[in-house]
């Protein structure tokens, strides 16, 4: 793997990660008030375009990563909803 | 433009501006107990690792797109760092 796309698929590992402890927090506290619903719902749009997009092209990298970044979002909207 | 590349340039135009509300809301109303640090710090690392697989590969959406989302998510961190 060349160092140019050994970064890219590190992104992509990473993006489908970081919103773990950010749902993690919200269930487990119940504080969701500085949650911007919002900026949420934006982007849990913008993931589920990429794993449109990711279905439309076939491509695995865009489809597994999205898959679970919508996962953690629909988590994190959800929390936001109960605990506003 | 194909309806393919449509989505993904809605994808990446909306992922330019969906930190935005949080950014706000976070400057706005100091409420940032509910943000998770480690999801923000991770997500600044993926936008960034994004950015310099952009700037390596020389692909301008990708390095315009994630140059936005650094500077939403740096100014979500550093709130959330001001008012813990």
């Amino acid at each position: 793997m060349t160092p140019v796309l050994f970064v890219g698929y590190l992104a992509a590992a990473l993006g489908t990660v970081c919103w773990i402890p950010q749902a993690w927090k919200a269930w487990s506290t119940g504080d969701t008030s500085g949650i911007s619903l919002l900026s949420n719902m934006l982007f849990l749009t913008t993931v589920s375009l990429w794993l449109l997009y990711g279905l439309l092209v076939a491509d695995w990298p865009i489809i597994i990563a999205n898959i679970f970044a919508v996962l953690a979002i629909i988590s994190i909207v959800t929390a936001k909803l109960k605990y506003k």
